[in-house]
Parts: structure tokens; C-alpha cells; sequence
């Protein structure tokens, strides 16, 4: 089971920001910049080539409506996007804060406080809330 | 007029892989690697999450079926896909060949000679036709 499974699942707690049927979204633990989120399907698959519908198109269209929340509650000037995928074989979809291409540098993550991950969390979901 | 809507008007030249009514996919000048292709939407949005349907989900989808050709094409081990979009205000989705983490340095671009160039280019188109 993947890591990302067993987040999906609670049994590894993170900051959910969001879920439904086919997808789930959360802050990167190791974040390059504070809200950067990660979205992914809820099935184990590694290459997001290989990802079928409707899980595809599912993690794209909630990548808008979750980037925009971002993009609003970060104050960024805009959201960069990544998919990588070397570390952990579930496909996962990077939202990234950016003000310039350094930010979306992976040597840039590292971990930041408690605090600031809750209170960007609630900043995000509160904005999702108010649609 | 954006640099890429003279590409998609054909006043400038590019390596053209993909074209239907919504889309454009043209091999990227200064490619992280040989085969990296950018998909851009037939319309002049400059941050994604401001680009609507169907513009936004044809992106997505396209880059799937473009993505799996450029993989078989260049035998890398993965498509890795980047949206920043510092250089052009027209939203471009970055789908690039890569081995590892470095494969996706944008500082690790560099022209490649026309026979490359155009050796990847029948190659992707080719496979792409082969449905």
C-alpha cells in the first residue's frame, strides 16, 4: 500500500484540503513553498499516463478549482504546477505557489512549523467553503 | 500577439507534433531534453487557472494521448509535465522526457541540431498516427 493510500485512508495523518469520490488533496509534509498541495487519485497508480477515467480527468479539473483556493488564501502571484513522480509510485499532481521559476525548485522544500501548516490549511479550505 | 499564437498562426516556425480546433502541441525550442513538447490552448490565457472549457480539459487530455507518444518515442522512463510559465503570458503545459529529479531543470536546457529535431519530430508524429 502506498503512502499516499495509507493518507487517503487516516491511517498517516496530513493536512487535508480536500476529497471526494475519485481524489484527494493535501499539503506537501516537505513544502517548497507554505500551501504547496499535493493532489492524488484515490488508486495506486505510478506513471499518470497510465491513469484511467474518470480519475484523470478528475485530478485535473479539481486542480483548478483547488489551485485557485491557493492562489487566493497564498497571495502568490500564481500556482506552478509539477508532476514528478520519483518518490512515491502513486501519481501525484504538485500545486505549487510560485512568484518565479526558483520556486518551483524541489531542492527549496523543507518542512515548516505546526502552526503554519494549520493555519494555511484552514485559510485554503475556508476559501474552497465559500466556493 | 503572443509568441506562441504567431507559432499556432504558422508566422513562426516550430516543430509541430499535434493541432486540432481547441489546441497546439510544438516541440519546445530549448528542450530540457529531446521530445520535450509544449501543449498550449488556441487562445491567449496567461495563467491556467484562468483558462475555461472546454479550452482547460482538452489541455489535459490531449497531454495524455501526446504524453504516451512522446514516452514510447524517446524510451525515457517517465513523462514528467511542468506549468510556470515566466517567459510566454500564454499558458503552455510542459510535457518532458526524464529519467530522474534533474531530467526536469529547466536550467538544463539547450538547443538541440535540426536533424534531432526533426528525427523526434516524425518519430512522435509517427507513433501519435498509429493511434
Amino acid at each position: 500500500m502506498s503512502l499516499f493510500t495509507k493518507i487517503i485512508n487516516g491511517e498517516i495523518p496530513s493536512y487535508k484540503i480536500f476529497e471526494d469520490d475519485l481524489t484527494f488533496a493535501f499539503l506537501d509534509i516537505n513544502p517548497i513553498q507554505l500551501g504547496h498541495t499535493l493532489i492524488v487519485p484515490k488508486i495506486e497508480i505510478d506513471h499518470f499516463l497510465d491513469l484511467e477515467e474518470p480519475y484523470y480527468s478528475r485530478v485535473f479539473h479539481n486542480a483548478k478549482i483547488i489551485g485557485k483556493a491557493i492562489h487566493k488564501a497564498t497571495g502568490f502571484k500564481r500556482i506552478g504546477t509539477i508532476v514528478a513522480g520519483f518518490e512515491v509510485p502513486h501519481f501525484h499532481y504538485h500545486l505549487i505557489p510560485i512568484n518565479d521559476m526558483a520556486d518551483l525548485d524541489p531542492s527549496q522544500a523543507k518542512k515548516k512549523s505546526q502552526t503554519e501548516m494549520l493555519e494555511i490549511q484552514k485559510k485554503i479550505i475556508d476559501i474552497l467553503n465559500q466556493g
